[in-house]
């Protein structure tokens, strides 16, 4: 799978300037409350306040305009049930251009109504990784779409990136760390471009589910391991680590592996405390940062708070 | 009751410059997809990012910082079993003098916890108004402390109106209406001598919960009317406009009264679409101008969101 190219700084910095007139800037967030419990200086980068609720409308729409016209007419296509369906078909709305996404039967029907809202086209698949991949081909040989990968798609990469270039550049001091959610992982390679350049010193660390470990696994072993089956309420952090994703962040990353349970308490806490409406795969951050205080004690750490998209009518905690 | 000095804009003025080093300048903060579904500019001041959860924090330090050293080294007394206690002993503490809440045997636990946590010394008393006031003239006699009314008490209005003179500073453009939710009054009528003074030709409205709709027939018949019996979920909405708030707002203010169930569905847009933790006295502002579309629409319109301290076991939708 190696011969997808790797993206670079210079993608990371072109990305910026192309989505520049369609993403928001997003602001960092600090909180007294959250900094005395940790006894770190913490700088929360809000994506979740990101159009579509979610970091990934930078990299769909970094992919999105940087089609050239004649690929553009004929749309995109991607399998995904989650924020990057819905962030795909917003960036495509953005262009005027088609937009496909397939989902699998079962699909949360809140994410699907988000996708649908953004006018793209759905097509249903059954739940099976081998399903998805024969349905986005049939798509794209149909109409001639182009397919957008949630993230071993450079432009994806490089437009995810965008994010941390934007913390570094916002934050008022220099960061320690950056600790972001690692899935698929097209976050933490798009951040590691924007840092090594930026904060070559910075150090990158990835939340990850300890019901989706296989990056911790993965980088340990030096090779890459995606044989395994996630369990964890993290939905947006279920996907395997991609190639390029690996190839990018072997040897430049650390994982810190979270159980569930301290994710929603960290998720409560974001709530509670910074009046934040963030989902599991954000809250991991803080999680992470909580579950080694001795690590970030006294450091000045930035967290990406990489999405906001909820069903609010099943939280992960009781109700009265 | 009139005997209450009536605060001006002098007074405003003043409270800004005083809570200053303490209070946090909250953001305004912007929705395109509720722009798009109200027709209207709507700019939110983010109160509920205001220390202690809630704008209470602006009023509570005002009076707590004018006291002078005699008076203060006594420390103040209230009785609030919700978003002023909690004000009041952050605001005491960050003076470093001594804070007394009476507190109704019933109040909230989570309520309770977020004025120990902010170091107030709780007396209980039984829950009624009269057993309320007994109570706090006892703890005045017995340790000279002053008493800080939640909303009749002119610093207290003072303090309030500090934040719609920051909304006003901050917003880029001109407001054509202020929306904000009133109970007893401390913010609105706060509200009220900032925009006289700056904003002459803008409007203010006020979101009143229908099951404590107060204000709106005071306002109507032209007297005040307290004699009533809440019945609302707003637990911030629940008092009555005091003497001072009446003696402001009567024949500068109307009123839209709002049935729970639609400031429930505001509430609900606002974690959805914004991602922002607010609780229903926040949300009461939005479901005003989603009652009368047709009256917001095209217009410039600030609303408050006063504060965000929700019970997160005990949310008032369904969970599946």
């Amino acid at each position: 799978m190696n011969e997808l190219p790797l993206p670079g700084f210079a993608e990371v910095l072109a990305a910026a300037a192309r989505i520049a007139p369609h993403a928001t800037v997003t602001p960092v967030l600090r909180s007294r409350a959250l900094d005395a419990l940790t006894g770190a200086s913490l700088h929360f980068k809000a994506e979740h306040l990101q159009r579509s609720g979610a970091f990934k409308f930078r990299g769909a729409c970094n992919a999105v305009w940087a089609l050239d016209v004649e690929h553009a007419g004929h749309g995109v296509v991607t399998h995904s049930s989650g924020n990057h369906g819905a962030a795909l078909a917003l960036a495509a709305h953005s262009r005027g251009i088609p937009c496909h996404v397939v989902v699998p039967e079962g699909a949360v029907a809140a994410k699907l109504a988000n996708i649908e809202r953004n006018h793209a086209t759905l097509w249903r698949c059954a739940p099976t990784q081998a399903a998805r991949e024969a349905e986005c081909l049939r798509v794209q040989r149909e109409t001639g779409a182009t397919l957008v990968h949630p993230y071993t798609d450079a432009r994806v990469i490089a437009g995810q990136g965008t994010a941390a270039l934007e913390l570094i550049r916002q934050a008022a001091v220099q960061l320690d760390v950056l600790v972001v959610p690692v899935g698929g992982g097209g976050l933490a390679a798009g951040s590691l471009l924007a840092m090594q350049q930026l904060l070559p010193h910075c150090e990158l660390v990835l939340a990850e589910p300890a019901g989706a470990a296989d990056t911790a696994r993965s980088l340990a072993a030096g090779e890459h391991l995606i044989d395994f089956v996630p369990d964890t309420l993290c939905d947006g952090l279920r996907g395997a680590l991609g190639a390029p994703n690996f190839a990018l962040l072997r040897d430049a990353a650390q994982v810190i592996s979270v159980e569930d349970a301290d994710t929603v308490a960290a998720m409560r806490l974001i709530w509670q405390v910074m009046k934040q409406t963030v989902e599991p795969s954000s809250a991991i951050t803080l999680a992470a940062v909580l579950a080694q205080p001795q690590r970030f004690a006294g450091r000045t750490v930035g967290l990406v708070l990489s999405g906001g998209n909820v069903d609010l009518d099943a939280l992960p905690w009781g109700q009265a």
